[in-house]
């Protein structure tokens, strides 16, 4: 990879860098408008992201963050961990932001000391749909989400650089969660939930989780990150993958704060908050992607998968839509299920289960485990039966033992389905299947809410 | 280093961890004391960077953080950024101690989607004196402190890992201030400074800094972070020298917080905030000191330099105190007024001004610098008036020429001074000299103050 920046390069990030500069200025005009600054500040993640990615590439290198990619044909060593550059670029970002959701007139005096005097009112500050500002009290869940993605960001380089085993690296996102459900807990601490009517006769109309709803956030979080580290090895699929999703939320936001939607909606603040944190992170991630997509200059690292994974959990969470984010992770959620018997080692796990590059055609075929001793009965028979289905390529011996079967991983089963193809063209595949499952997600989401609930908040 | 703990520090690491359970589970009774509570979680911050400094050392090893003690005769390899560590830990008890000054209960009821229907009156929850809480809009500005605090400690570890040059490193305390800044600029924004006395005529009573007061925060954290990286080279100077400042503004603290001060004061709230952020402090950087002091086990890192210098920085902003806190740092100023002729290279300055170690008699002695080209006449001339003043050992050859000085270091200054000495003499001495200048600031501070403001503000 080339450490610096084409003419091309440069001139298009500087036009669109000022481009976006330009609009961030105008917002200062009249009263400004988040959403717009959001845009812009977007823009100027992907801008600098883009450009940081290649200046530091061989900083990282250097210092052995490195590695090579076992899909190609010529082997060279490329930059690891650039995921963090991503992640740091983004953080600022949400910093730089902060003065335009959250405005400053709300002192208007002080007498010394840190006390405030003068308070204006709150309607004087929310003036109209894209103006909208966040009443005061809302920094601290925004600054609790800031410091939840910074504290993963920590942890995931701590882990990228002492390698922790993979028992303590599953609840690396549970430990980075805390700020966030601490300030949850002094800043909202509302625990309870809305039950779906069948259960209302049982339950009541809302049900108190209490602390119980601590851990429903904590588990969300290594959920949401874990599947998309758990759903990775070939160029692409890490960032491209988060992208889809963070698109797929975007998509759900807008349509509470569109047009047609009733205004004041209750849910506006709450999707708002959740484009704020969103957008940018599309930013920092196309231009990530742009260097990730197939053949890959740059890896992402655990750094990403964690970070990508935690600014969803932290989205839904403080949106308030973290059933629709469970939606919108069916792939992950799937492809964790599909893993567990290889992860918990009902049946050998090699080293690697990614796909198998064929470098005489250039394409990958799906790799394949060895059944050195015969599998226990009850076992055997349900790899059988997965293969009836079509869900796993087993191979069977004259005696009718298995002696091999395809990796259980959704992108293995992606090859068994279809063959062997480019890595690129696999890419493609998951992505579609992710994109329809999330829409699908959505349309029941909205569509079948009314089933279960007695209204859909939308 | 023993890896482990011995059975002695293990059972009295527990008993302390032990006891601050107890009285943290006691503050759960009746109100709650978050000042009691902040003493119990700096216990539980110093057993647990104790043994964490113990169980990770080899681990920080093995990734190639580790150094040699030049001044030891037998220079075996000990873990080096270990600052890391400890900064860890002081930023984790920071979250988890929020629930007590921050209570929740301020929030009664929501209607959904985020919204506030239902808020508690102030007046019912600030109760009394020790049990104090903070009023919920200083959480944000918490918020930031730590997002600040944390925001250096990944710059700091990026520069351990990376080696970024002299004079960009100077610039990672202003990056990392960034956080706070932004959150004061929306949560605060008070920018004027009272004026003294004397220039009242011209100036009037308030003086409207602008956003100059914004690059006057930046530029303390810049001096707070730097001047205590600066002043290091010594087992156990950079955490004691820490814990000196940190002890002197805990004083101060107190000063405004005793049963003496009239109560209500509007700086208590600004005093009890700026105890809060400094007691894990001392919490963790005494279990540091314990492996960084004379012989060292363990070496601190620049990240603990720049992490203790923002904790400063921090606390003096967010407690409205910056100007003692400039008084209380005046040792390292002149320490780096000091060594300036030599940082800009006016005069020679060698790889390392470390004291000498003479492997002979054990004791370290001034280390110097040769001019091997003859120095210019007025720099010459100056060199020669320091050693008059005794601030400098200048030795001269039968020309006049100037052949060698003492490097310009304060750590070598006290060594002309008083002669070689062991390596905690030294550290000792040196202590104890910041000490005495920290206690005469405190007093001009409070008893001067009245010179030149129409009031202290005590």
């Amino acid at each position: 990879m080339s450490t610096t920046l084409s003419r091309t390069e440069t001139y298009s990030l500087l036009s669109l860098a000022l481009a976006c500069v330009g609009v961030l200025a105008n917002t200062f005009q009249g009263d400004g408008e988040p959403l717009i600054a959001s845009i812009a500040f977007s823009g100027l993640a992907f801008c600098s992201c883009y450009a940081l990615i290649r200046w530091l590439g061989q900083a990282f290198m250097r210092r052995g963050f490195k590695g090579k990619d076992m899909s190609k044909l010529k082997q060279h060593e490329i930059p690891e961990t650039m995921g963090a550059v991503c992640a740091m670029v983004y953080l600022f970002i949400l910093v730089f932001f902060i003065p335009w959701p959250f405005y400053k007139d709300i002192v208007a005096a002080t007498s010394g000391g840190g006390n405030r005097d003068v308070m204006k009112d709150l309607d004087a500050v929310e003036t109209g749909r894209l103006l909208h500002r966040f009443p005061h009290n809302k920094l601290a869940s925004y600054l609790s989400a800031i410091l939840s993605l910074q504290s993963i960001v920590l942890l995931g380089i701590g882990d990228d650089l002492f390698d922790i085993r993979w028992r303590h690296k599953v609840l690396i996102p549970a430990i980075a969660v805390i700020p966030m459900l601490v300030v949850y807990f002094v800043d909202f601490g509302v625990t309870k939930m809305v039950v779906p009517t069948p259960l209302r006769p049982y339950l009541g109309e809302l049900f108190d989780l209490g602390w119980l709803y601590y851990v429903y956030m904590a588990l969300l979080s290594i959920f949401s990150s874990n599947s998309i580290n758990i759903l990775a090895g070939i160029n692409g699929i890490e960032v491209a993958q988060s992208l889809v999703i963070a698109a797929l939320i975007v998509f759900n936001d807008v349509l509470y704060l569109s047009p047609f939607t009733p205004y004041p909606h209750p849910a506006t603040d709450s999707h708002l908050f959740s484009l704020y944190l969103l957008l940018p992170f599309i930013g920092v991630s196309l231009a990530l992607l742009m260097h990730n997509w197939y053949p890959a200059k740059v890896f992402v690292g655990d750094t990403y998968c964690y970070f990508a994974g935690m600014v969803f959990a932290v989205d839904g969470i403080l949106g308030h839509f973290s059933k629709t984010l469970i939606l919108l992770l069916l792939p992950q959620g799937f492809n964790f299920v599909y893993s567990a018997p290889q992860l918990f080692h009902l049946v050998p796990c090699p080293r690697h289960r990614l796909p198998h590059f064929n470098a005489r055609t250039g394409l990958l075929e799906c790799s394949r485990v060895e059944f050195k001793k015969p599998l226990a009965r009850p076992i055997a028979e349900c790899l059988k039966l997965l293969h009836r289905l079509r869900l796993l390529d087993v191979e069977v011996d004259g005696e009718g033992n298995v002696v091999s079967s395809s990796n259980f991983t959704i992108i293995n089963l992606w090859l068994v389905w279809f063959g062997p193809m480019r890595e690129d063209r696999l890419a493609l595949g998951l992505l579609g299947f992710q994109t329809a499952c999330g829409l699908l997600g959505l349309f029941i989401r909205h569509r079948m809410a009314l089933l279960v609930f007695t209204q859909d908040n939308w």
